[in-house]
């Protein structure tokens, strides 16, 4: 929660924080100003104390919004330091940061740098100011361990409300979807028709999905997927849109929103199969079930994450599955890790891969992913199941959106001979 | 455009080009990559030769959509590096790269770093990497004028056409906000009804164009404006939702839809007043749009496009109104700059501030906004007229979507008395 961040600071020996870039998509900023539409800010905490956002002038409503201490970028001549600067504008930039530093009183220390913004620049404001700060030492923290992700790893009543309901919205779109496939008309050859009678396509489904969550106000990164066959045995890729819908093939529909301007995400994936599934692909399915019910039931408070990650391996290896546990990188069978912190970030701490350290575990307040899955991209199939579950306060693990796991979806206007 | 980066790399003294990141919202990545669903990749293009992507093995599918040569990131044992790096992900990563680098057969040399991404990760990553490999020297350039902003700054037809597409979907919306703003029926006090006889606020109308957008498959950075009275006085205010839409107040509407996924931007404004305008309300919008006139007649090829600030600061300022060009950072009258170049950023070069240099011109090939304003927060007016250009190669300076200048838009069943 924010307010670790001056205990990690400690623990990591920063003396300050330094946030750069805009506001949205930026989740190291989103966290201090919350959205709105801050374009190029400048946000420093020192350890202990509160943190000053520099914006621009123009920017100066949406900037309060924030409720930080503000401080416009006018206060500094940046016409005066660009030519003092003899027109390098990266070395302006650096005078001028110097100069921010110095009106909160910070003239040496560690400063950790943080931020999605663009890196060519940073890079070379950043040269600058180690050469005209050396006193300073600015320093680079892993994405995964950051103290940001650290800090974000865990949320209170307020964050969880905001992802559940994301939560909400993510399964009535995926609810809105299940009707509207369930309808449609099917041809003799098994191809689902439109409205107006000719094929419907993989794209005009992704068309539907990203027209739904937006009527919800809510953003949906591209990636999204919904893909059919081969595609969903591939776990990354999002389907083909030309691809035609068709009865009896497995569809794996993973789908992440947000709250719009790069808040907090929503993660889910079910697996469905229009009107019938072949035996192989009922039994590969219930194997997924079988896994994802037994996790739900052995999650336990403050168990290392990866420990299901191992159970997972564990149980597909049993049912003859390839899985990262015993072959590296692995492209059918079971090919991915279990689950990953969601918050502002859609992977973030705790991770459950077998490689991360032990301090990546179920500790109360994180929120998390349960996706077990199976892929055999060669047999045109996929399978994965997933929640996003929220580890209380209290011990218990609870499912943040409830959603029904059948895979075999009836259609409405066909019936299997 | 694309092949001038060899000979822009070669003017800089830059050996190698890094960019680092996904292929969505992170323009270098997208330029090379054209977008997909390819999270955290790496390419690297030696000067003179065909750019490298080294991808997950996951996103194999999305990668090869690119065109690209592939290299997947499982060619290097990253757990084998990270055991060997004593569990530092960031000087893994760094060993990584060095490995890849030297796959390339580069051991020596000024590597330029670019993307949008995590700074501190590729901060940290860098910091190593520079210790391994103390021959190579990692450079950052500015945003503003980087190989890639130079590179980006003209477009040829296809980038034009995607441009033109998404100036054709923007315009549509306008249209059809509009359409329904003008159907409207009108309770006494000159509020807006919904259909439901309830006031309609300027959060549904925000609700509408996202809406009326995505159904378009565009996407809508958070941001845009939709704004009105006060708020349409202060330039990036985006509209607060809670608002009643009345007649006769002045409403600012600036929208850049971009390609699904972070491609292409079209950039558009129009100020309108609902029913009728004051007086004084149509005076300032009738000088905005004489200069907005007088500037598309005076485009000239190869001009600075500075020059064309200076001549709208000194038309304002001839009609009273405080201007950038004797007024430092000013929040009345004429407050920002003319325009900029719009492509896969929103803000690209060239840009029109009276600070930036004279090679910011109208080169054949550059997409650039004219969008002159006039700001009035304490009288609660604002005003900004905006399209979109393209320098042509011959020469011709074309509006990329052409759209009505109206300022008054009649209400279907309202009459003034």
């Amino acid at each position: 929660m924010k307010s670790d961040l001056d205990a990690l600071m400690q623990a990591r020996n920063l003396d300050v924080i330094l946030v750069i870039g805009h506001a949205e998509h930026n989740p190291p900023m989103y966290y201090f100003v919350g959205g709105g539409h801050v374009s190029h800010a400048t946000l420093i905490k020192k350890r202990g104390e509160e943190a000053v956002l520099f914006h621009n002038d123009m920017e100066r409503d949406e900037a309060a919004k924030s409720g930080l201490k503000l401080m416009p970028y006018s206060n500094y001549d940046f016409e005066e330091l660009f030519k003092k600067a003899d027109r390098n504008s990266l070395l302006a930039s650096a005078m001028r940061m110097e100069a921010m530093f110095k009106d909160l009183g910070i003239e040496a220390g560690r400063v950790g740098v943080y931020g999605n913004y663009d890196i060519s620049s940073t890079f070379g404001v950043l040269n600058h100011l180690q050469k005209i700060m050396p006193a300073v030492e600015f320093v680079g923290e892993s994405r995964e361990d950051s103290v940001f992700m650290r800090a974000m790893e865990t949320k209170d009543e307020a964050d969880v409300a905001r992802i559940r309901r994301m939560g909400k919205i993510t399964t009535a779109v995926v609810a809105q979807v299940r009707d509207y496939l369930t309808s449609c008309d099917v041809r003799d050859d098994e191809v689902l028709l439109k409205e107006d009678g000719t094929p419907l396509t993989v794209g005009d489904v992704h068309a539907k999905i990203r027209l739904w969550v937006a009527e919800r106000g809510a953003e949906l990164p591209e990636g999204f997927i919904f893909a059919v066959g081969r595609d969903a045995g591939v776990p990354h890729s999002t389907g083909n849109p030309a691809d035609l819908m068709r009865l009896g093939r497995t569809i794996v529909f993973d789908i992440y929103p947000a709250e719009a301007g790069g808040g907090y995400f929503y993660d889910f994936t079910r697996t469905w199969s229009l009107g019938y599934a072949t035996p192989e692909a009922q039994e590969l399915y219930d194997q997924v079930k079988e896994i994802f019910d037994k996790l739900g039931e052995n999650f336990d408070l403050n168990a290392p994450f990866k420990n299901y990650q191992r159970m997972t391996c564990e149980y597909f290896e049993s049912k003859g599955h390839k899985s990262p546990l015993n072959t590296k990188a692995p492209t059918e069978g079971y090919v991915h890790s279990l689950g990953h912190g969601v918050g502002l970030n859609i992977h973030e701490r705790p991770f459950s891969g077998l490689m991360v350290g032990e301090d990546h575990r179920l500790t109360p307040g994180v929120v998390i992913t349960s996706e077990p899955g199976l892929y055999y991209p060669e047999k045109g199939m996929g399978f994965r199941i997933e929640d996003t579950l929220w580890v209380r306060p209290d011990g218990r693990i609870e499912t943040l959106a409830e959603y029904p796991y059948d895979f075999v979806l009836p259609m409405k206007k066909w019936k299997k001979e």
